[in-house]
């Protein structure tokens, strides 16, 4: 596998830049990842001050974006950095923004959980949200670690295993449908859970994104709107 | 109101690329506007042929996206733009982005009207979400035409009229719950309403987003997640 190497410049200052934005999104990715599991324990414990909290901690999430976007611009006025350089930037530039939106969802799921938590609803599906939510986790998870480790093959199977993200949110769409049916004193409580499912099947949409912009990063291809199998290819080449 | 003025290169060749890009993307929106124009057609008069168009047209977006980014990074690699230039680069791939994802939702806005043709259900609720269709289509015009024309303050009265969008959304929203209430045969069919309708508000947030960029490109301040009030003041400096 091909390795971006940063720390290649003269100028020991454009370097630490380099490394200091990527390493701010990483960091900033890392929050996400603690407001998203917060928000899926609140959800399934029970647990108002929990969600409360990851509701008010969204701002942090935000200040990141905005700072690292700053710091992005400054490197590309300043330093007008080419090859590489210049698609690692662009490729933080658009990684935030989904960062950002993952957060935003999270805190979507964390206003769920505290509706929910009040409801007293019938828990059964629950356990299909929670192997929901563990599996998004675990996607934002490993995608953060793909991009720290400049990983174009661990991007693709990450890019596959959304597919599963997808018909695990179908199956629990059309569990929630039977509970609404068979009970309409259900629907208010089931469609809660519902859109809690559909923020989570987002978060995993947005890990997608990340992962083709690590692969445009490291290989310069940009395998956006491409089949799995031509982004496989990308990615081993 | 302070205008960014293209065209002031000694490079007539720049002045052109910088031209081009910001043309493409407004002719984007203009394909993007034209999707959406086509999908809530689809849904109101129950053409299946058109809705069948808008969904495999959905890649001309797709292609325009990749086409426009990789113009704008060859820009930034091989004019390195400074200033307002570099704020105009960064704004259309920031703006791409959401207009490919409005085109997504659009084409989401598509299928639904097949399977809610299909459906022959109580057409009631259509009128809500027609007027709701309406408003973000004319949402996402004035988006592109303040884009056209550079004006920040047209910019600032749209992010407004966002907030009636969310309104519509949610008053929508509660007339379907009670429809499925009263009749749990129509739960399935009134879901696909919902969805289209969030699809709708969706579009919104995106033209939100956009409106941001366009402030960040004349004025230079980032006002992602300020209030309306600050946005405002920004926007008149």
């Amino acid at each position: 596998m091909e390795k971006v190497h940063i720390g290649h410049h003269i100028s020991q200052q454009f370097n630490e830049e380099l490394e200091d934005i990527r390493t701010r999104m990483l960091a900033m990715g890392g929050l996400v990842e603690q407001q998203l599991a917060d928000a899926l324990k609140a959800l399934t414990e029970g647990d108002t001050e929990l969600a409360e909290r990851v509701i008010t901690g969204d701002y942090r999430v935000n200040a990141m974006e905005v700072s690292i976007d700053e710091e992005c611009n400054r490197v590309l006025a300043r330093r007008q950095p080419a090859a590489s350089d210049l698609r690692l930037v662009v490729a933080v530039i658009k990684t935030i923004t989904d960062l950002e939106r993952i957060g935003d969802q999270a805190e979507r799921v964390a206003r769920m959980s505290l509706r929910l938590t009040r409801s007293n609803a019938d828990r059964r599906p629950y356990s299909s949200l929670r192997n929901l939510g563990e599996r998004v986790r675990q996607q934002l998870h490993d995608t953060l670690d793909a991009y720290a480790r400049m990983d174009t093959e661990a991007a693709v199977q990450i890019a596959r295993a959304d597919l599963q993200i997808d018909r695990d949110y179908d199956a629990l769409s059309r569990e929630l449908i039977t509970f609404m049916m068979e009970d309409p004193r259900t629907i208010t409580w089931a469609l809660d859970v519902m859109w809690s499912a559909r923020a989570l099947e987002r978060i995993g949409d947005h890990a997608r994104n990340i992962c083709e912009y690590l692969i445009y990063l490291v290989k310069g291809k940009d395998v956006r709107h491409v089949s799995l199998e031509q982004m496989e290819a990308e990615a081993r080449k």
